[in-house]
């Protein structure tokens, strides 16, 4: 029999309950659409709560949404967007970011997703250079794309820098919980305090059914973006249904509850497969992301039960996502096959 | 007291009962992101069995998604868009056709916002001429922002037209069902079988918490459009809860309950409301808009329990859209609050 | 035998003489491309003394980069462009400023090209409304697209009521200088000093061979101009030739002797055509444009020897554009020949 | 004294004497505007001529123009551009692909500009995958950024590879004269009879004044392109100013006297400084661009009197280019003036 979870990617888990029922409790009379509604307005205040009361804060569908529409309230079409190789907004928005922000991505190569100031500088040389589109963005993403966690004070070096260079630090959160609860922090503590303009906040990765929010920490960055967002095809209608969503994540501890739970099974995972003769972890498990080297002929045979997704063909390395629902077990499940597939002879 | 329902809109609704149970037990196991699960394939059995068994479907988030990306899959970026001037692809989405496609929309007056085709031969004579938008597309709205419908020999006028002109014939259906509702017809009669090439077909306002479809009637045309509508933003991680929708929409005839039950309001509202002294209603109510001319002075008055928005100052022109759950008892509440309104003396 | 001259377009002409001898003059030593370069600084302090000390110029390939450069440097793509129907912006650049700035044109329609404030004032009540595109231009051209001309007086009260609500004025000068003949006064009094933000200053149209000018009178809103032009692939490497133009243009008088010279050729093309039974001018002839209603059975005999446009086929109404070496004898010449046509029978 | 010409780029030269000529006798009478003329078709006669009976060929402004136009007339928004990390699309064009086309560009590192079968394949996993754009096009520069020239086979191995997948086989020709002087072959068979679907052809590099050719191999896909060229602000009103310097271009040998002059002044310009102790050339010298190691120190002792451009920081390298009225004497100057700082104490 097929298990019920797997570790392919957090997006494949379903909706955590209390956010579910969050959903079905806020389908109650009518109410102004297009986010002029109580939902929205507590969910806001939650927020301000989490990240300070001067933030401005805007919700879309998804992830893609939330990058490209704060990337695109900071940039002109000749402008530059300074990013990993690995940043989502480069290799997984099938360009969106380009096409709707007309700027250029300009990547950095970087073994566990982070950027650091050193490697920014040498682009620089574009500033002032009309043949060049002209940086003005940083984007980093926390936790990474790799797993890997930025402490407050190297996003503070960025932020310093980027804000010295008339920049903007923008920051993917698809995955910031994961990053708050690995460093044990508040999530205002590695965004906002620590100098980031505007983040994408992600709701679906961390136990909601669909929903990610814009915050902007300069309130003046957010001018223009509710139209942006209308214009960028990411004005829900019946928004309460996200906004409720968002205001029960963000109330007592759930988002951290979700989140440290992913994490701590990804490190049980990271313990239990470096167990296992043949198998390599490769990156440090700081958040939810486990990257291995599986020997390649047992790849097919755990995926029969578990899928997962091949990360680089160079290892092969394979990337491992427990969730918010995740359960040790279900690592253990996993484990067992995977050292069932190594023991087994060809 | 207020009441707990207007008739602003029919996305200040919420979400249809069943709609929520099937969101509800969709919330099972794990089933792999953006599509590729069990809950889409069954919702696109479903499209083809009203729409029939060639259509290619693609969900996406909201309507004006729908529509972007489909009119993006049928033009190049110096193509132009023939369009009603209420049409809400030129009046309500922000410009989002423009910055996405890049074409032009092209607009013809209209009272009820249904075309001609008389009324769109002269804009052809920019076929051939460099210096204008070539045009590409025809774009009608089933049933319009007018609350008219086309009927299916309307549309098949069309359909041939544009046909003969190498053009295409698309179709914004965010209220299809309350079309084939009032014309008491099939899905499918009023949309592929009538020439429609692409249809955006909608979900929120027929009682989905979200969720729109992009229907293809000649599959080719689908061919790049996963790809079009990832770059569009428009791709749902956790696509299961937007499929479930839809296939608990058009599991029995509960689409067609919505919308008609929507439209026999309309029609009840209009009636009603006709019997007092100043009020006109000024379109013919065949689906769920009712559109009346009130006397400025009660306006205000009328908002005060009963949100709803002026349509045109001129006049002043009221719009009033029952949803899928409105009830006698609504109407009849609205009535006669608007009565009292009417007599009231200054 | 076929005339040379026509007067289908004053963009069928050649190039001025002394135009052409400042491009052989500049054919000399190397210089640095892209505009780093003595005559592009030259024909800049001509500029600045034509329109004033503190204004920013910058020179592109054509009218429809000009037009749709400046616009994107007024702009998000979530604004909205008012600009008359009749704009060269709306009918002629084949949806460039759509495509490039993301915008919508809202148009006016307007019998002689012009618009007036009291037809901007309702296009406002989108501000602030996030379903649609945000006004932040006026557009106007200056001579129009029907050959009036707008007085300083009018100018400034549109440009006052731009500012007001925050907006800007464009105009589109491509026959600015046709209007200053007209009126008998300084380039500056009727672009900048009238409260002009934004100016495409045509060449092409009045005797240089290509190149336009887009002139910033408030020198912040060029800030990112140069990166600006160089996305929008108008940026000229070899661009002394284009310089040169302009400084020989805008010294001593040739701007307004060829455009003076158009307009006197306009008005006495006018004033003969109308003694003709059964032709009828149809607007005021302020610059150098002529429309008259033809009987539609001699259109093409004269075409035959003098190609034209007909400009609307409901008159018909035709187009007739002298140009900056129309002489009298080119006029009367195609007085003749309309004439004859006129007195031939079936 | 300043010498008169200099090595900085073959852009910074003015126009050759014939193709000024030719200007100068295209200033006669009135013609059609926008290319309806007989120069135009005179001149796109010559390029049937070089390059095939069955070619379209359309004239542009510039060679980011006719880079982005031609990839446009390729590609969905969806696509990607594979492209060296060194190439002009990539590097000098200010994301002006991007912008226009909406494409990724997808970049290969290079050490001499050209890219190879092998570096390509890994690109393709992308393909069917809607995350990523999907590559659509191979571009390449004829002859490279860096100096090097593809033979026909190599550029027939590109081609045959994307044929097979697919894709189109895109040249940047700004130098393609360049190149064809230094194989000694004729222009087809480095660009059609090799392989390749579209051409942008340069002008403005071997002694026009400006102007670019974008040449369809394969008629079918040029079928838009004369509303993507005046879309994309590339349409010239006076064309036939732009078209009869092509024709005189490609009438005679000038075309190949002017590119092999430049390449022979190559060779001897880096013949000569190789002699120079401390100075090493880097790349081989195929075509006109001369890439060498200065010492550092005696940069700007030589830029005083010959401005260049410091291609990479790190070495430093410096890139020299002849163009097509370089002189064996000015050779030696420059030399002599290299030398004369080499052997200067500090």
């Amino acid at each position: 029999m097929k298990p019920t979870k797997n570790f392919a990617s957090d997006n494949n888990a379903g909706v955590h309950p209390e956010i579910l029922k969050a959903i079905t409790e806020a389908n109650q009379a009518y109410v102004p659409a297009y986010g002029d509604d109580p939902y929205t307005e507590r969910a806001i205040a939650k927020f301000r709560e989490h990240f300070g009361p001067e933030v401005e804060v805007f919700f879309v569908f998804n992830g893609t949404g939330a990058n490209v529409l704060g990337l695109q309230s900071l940039t002109g079409s000749f402008n530059a967007v300074i990013a990993p190789e690995t940043a989502h907004i480069n290799c997984d928005e099938a360009g969106a970011p380009e096409k709707f922000t007309g700027c250029k991505i300009l990547t950095i190569p970087s073994e566990d997703g982070k950027l650091k100031v050193e490697q920014i500088r040498p682009l620089l040389h574009a500033l002032g250079n009309q043949h060049h589109n002209q940086p003005k963005v940083v984007s980093i993403t926390q936790s990474t794309e790799l797993g890997a966690v930025y402490t407050p004070d190297e996003i503070r070096a960025l932020a310093d820098f980027a804000h010295e260079h008339g920049m903007f630090l923008h920051m993917d959160g698809a995955r910031l919980a994961n990053a708050a609860a690995g460093l044990d922090c508040r999530l205002r503590e590695i965004s906002g305090d620590a100098g980031v303009d505007v983040l994408s906040f992600g709701g679906t990765k961390n136990g909601l059914m669909l929903g990610e929010a814009v915050v902007f920490f300069k309130p003046g960055l957010a001018r223009d973006f509710r139209y942006i967002r209308k214009q960028g095809m990411q004005l829900a209608s019946k928004m309460r249904f996200i906004s409720a969503q968002f205001e029960r994540l963000l109330t007592g501890d759930l988002w951290l509850e979700n989140a440290a739970n992913a994490n701590r099974m990804a490190r049980l995972l990271g313990t239990e497969l470096a167990k296992i003769p043949g198998i390599t972890i490769t990156q440090k498990i700081e958040a939810n992301g486990v990257f291995a080297v599986f020997p390649r002929r047992i790849i097919p045979r755990v995926q029969e039960k578990y899928p997962f997704y091949v990360w680089d063909e160079n290892g092969p390395v394979v990337r491992l996502m427990p969730a918010f629902d995740t359960t040790e077990a279900d690592v253990h499940d996993f484990v067992r096959v995977v050292r069932e597939a190594v023991s087994e002879k060809d």
